[in-house]
């Protein structure tokens, strides 16, 4: 690997490794093999030729900000980093696109174009650290893509260095001749190739922006308040929702803002365009949550308001730094109108496992983000936040809903997988993982479970599921 | 199969596969064996399953609308119909989501849940009579595509029957954990597998609609008003262009609206949203088309002169009928901004070959339709207007466009997929049909073309790129 890429770009040594055991999911570790920071796209190739001529598994890795552990080395692989590949290399304002390397970080992309008027869209609450490589990867959400989509939706042209070696580029326009590749590499969790280059949609600011935040006493109400307004035609930028437990955290930690600490729940509302028609929409919004017994609403009354609620709601998951010693970030998705179901439940597991669960939700899209508290200084607790988590997602799956919204499957949910495929849905997609990377070298033993009974877990949930309905 | 079926559910006699030799692509034409009517999924699994078995290759076939041949049976493969799967299953307002049949007719699903405000989004131009299926099969777009997206960004869940017969069920929300299935199914031209029911976004009816007409001299301010109209920050619901050559068709098919005739281009342009702001977008449309010395702007009066309006611009391909005995559709995508260059070349194109090439374009996101005017009956006509429209495919590949966005490659462009793939892009995509087709049962010979000299065409086409942006 010296003689490819160069000795300063090799990491080889055991203190070095460690730093690279685990990315922003910390229960399954694994020390790599040696680290590579490639400089450019030849460098790749050239890397990944040679790993895949002597059949060494390797690992593409951005910021190392991912939450599902889909850049952990388990067994000893090779990890790529892409930090070097760092650069904004094209704007095109005309047509409305960007060219980064991988490794360019997600709000610089905003950043390097918002004196002309443009912005990124996709902005995961990591956005300040995370590479738009790794969001490729993991067809990274966020708070606006309510509105605006998930990275997939804006990526229009990839170029990839495949498991072999070989480097190809595909897409380049919204809609594209053949079978949509670009479709399924975005997101495929680096199982298929290492994009080495992006080609992404940049949006124009909108005119104008107004935000509220509602303030609850009943988390039921809250989630009323979300479907109404979804249904009164309304699509908000966002529409961000926060449990009493997680108000606690994000109260106690870097960015307070005030919010009563014995509220049931948080609403944030923000509508954008044209400036003409905004406050007629926050209008209509007020009056829905006001018709479900909202205590206060409060309308940001500048720039700087705004700002201060939304650095709030984005550090909420390091917040519970604040209020326990661990915590275990979920992410599943289930149909709007079964929220309060679903708030229930998640409020029994709780109890059973005697863990606190505090919930930050993307509300609008029923995107929940499960904050499971524990301290991993007490034996088991760490293992039955890990067993909650799970039985969060069964049911999210149970409602028809399913296992990950914008944080992939990674280590983390593999097993999790049998609750929404069956064993030949996921044959199939092994299936297509194999086109690109034939010898499984290319980040192995991510995503998918191994061959077993989810015949019967199907048959489990559809029964559940017809209970719950029938009820 | 009548036994698997029944009796009356296929057709065998000469005469009546007649009906079937094509779909709305003529050029190529041929016989299937049979054509099959399924009455519901177990009968199209049985159907497949029995052709699975004896290694008879099939073909699904919705209305039969298509324009790039993708239903039509080349070499005598037996047509499974869905116009038979023609119900709407489910409408679930609250999650916004609609559950069809693949024969559901696209318009209809509007129009039944237009009393309670809703509307499905994707609108091709034969929306009054392709089914829902065929559009999954296409990934149709439409007018309305450039705020709304196409197909693909609307449906949410399919059921499918394998290529082996068995059914699978895929997606039902808008992430999913693992690869993007629904992504590559949706557009996969019926070679995959036969969707049986699609689950589909809903939206709300927009609060307002405007719409202005603007009639120009010359066409390049036309073009040059389309651009200038996306970079002020504007996402119009439709923004639409027609030609002269065009403007003389529509004006005399069976939908007149009055457009004088010597007219350079015509644009249509939408806007949607919140009333409150609607005026204030059609100003700033109105403003820019003024600074592009436009000679006339019209804005609908009324519910029934926008219909007008559209009533004219949707049935502009057959509207060539009336100018012309027979014509081509071409649908190439280029970047907005190349748009004046171009027509320009497509200009040479028409003189080259000396056949008229009348332009539709879909404006606001590059979809160019040149319909290519010929008469058949005219030795050699043909053969020249089939030439001229893979020039101009050619053409939209050298601006770093591509050679279809929304009619599919079918039959007509698998030759030109080498504009825009190498032989390896091509080989990894046949490689992805294998996993759902691996016998190649399923609509085989469509979309791709036979191995052969695709490096010396990308080069060629490296060097005209490089010549033009020089120039």
């Amino acid at each position: 690997m010296q003689r490819i890429i160069g000795k300063q770009a090799v990491l080889h040594r055991y203190e070095d490794l460690m730093a690279y055991e685990c990315d922003g999911y910390t229960i399954h570790k694994g020390v790599p093999a040696a680290v590579i920071f490639p400089a450019n796209t030849q460098e790749v190739s050239a890397a990944v030729t040679y790993m895949h001529k002597h059949k060494i598994p390797f690992i593409p890795r951005g910021a190392g900000t991912g939450l599902s552990g889909g850049a952990t080395a388990l067994n000893g692989e090779v990890i790529i980093s892409l930090v070097r590949m760092n650069k904004l290399l094209d704007v095109d304002y005309l047509n409305r696109k960007a060219v980064v390397q991988p490794g360019f970080i997600n709000l610089k992309l905003s950043n390097s174009i918002s004196t002309k008027g443009y912005y990124y869209a996709p902005d995961p609450s990591s956005q300040a650290a995370c590479t738009i490589g790794g969001n490729v990867g993991e067809n990274a959400g966020g708070a606006h893509c309510l509105k605006y989509g998930v990275t997939t939706n804006h990526v229009l042209g990839l170029e990839l260095v495949l498991p072999s070696g070989e480097i190809v580029r595909i897409g380049g326009l919204p809609d594209s001749p053949g079978y949509d590749l670009l479709g399924i590499l975005t997101g495929s969790e680096g199982t298929m190739g290492i994009v080495t280059e992006i080609t992404v949609r940049i949006l124009k600011k909108p005119q104008g922006i107004k935000t509220v935040v509602a303030l609850y006493d009943d988390v039921n109400d809250a989630s009323q308040a979300v479907s109404d307004i979804i249904a009164a035609g309304i699509i908000p930028a966002a529409l961000e929702m926060m449990d009493n437990t997680a108000i606690e955290g994000v109260e106690s930690g870097n960015y307070p803002v005030g919010y009563p600490r014995d509220l049931g729940a948080v609403l944030i509302v923000e509508v954008d365009g044209i400036e003409a028609g905004l406050q007629h929409q926050i209008d209509e919004v007020l009056e829905v949550c006001r018709k479900h017994h909202v205590r206060e609403v409060r309308q940001a009354a500048s720039v700087e308001e705004r700002a201060r609620w939304w650095a709030n709601r984005k550090t909420a998951f390091g917040a519970m730094g604040t209020i326990s010693p661990d915590y275990l970030v979920q992410d599943g998705v289930i149909p709007r109108s079964t929220l309060p179901f679903v708030l229930a439940r998640v409020g029994e597991i709780s109890q059973k496992y005697g863990l606190r669960i505090a919930n930050v939700f993307h509300a609008g899209d029923g995107n929940l983000h499960p904050l499971i508290l524990f301290d991993s200084r007490i034996p088991g607790q760490q293992q039955d936040a890990v067993l909650a988590g799970s039985e969060v997602l069964q049911v999210c799956a149970e409602m028809g809903g399913t296992i990950t919204g914008e944080h992939g499957v990674g280590i983390e949910k593999m097993e999790d997988m049998r609750f929404v495929f069956t064993e030949q849905e996921i044959e199939v997609q092994i299936g297509l993982r194999q086109v690109f990377n034939r010898d499984n070298l290319c980040n192995p033993d991510k995503i998918f479970p191994k061959p077993a009974r989810c015949v019967e877990v199907k048959q489990h949930l559809a029964t559940v599921r017809e209970t719950a309905i029938s009820n």
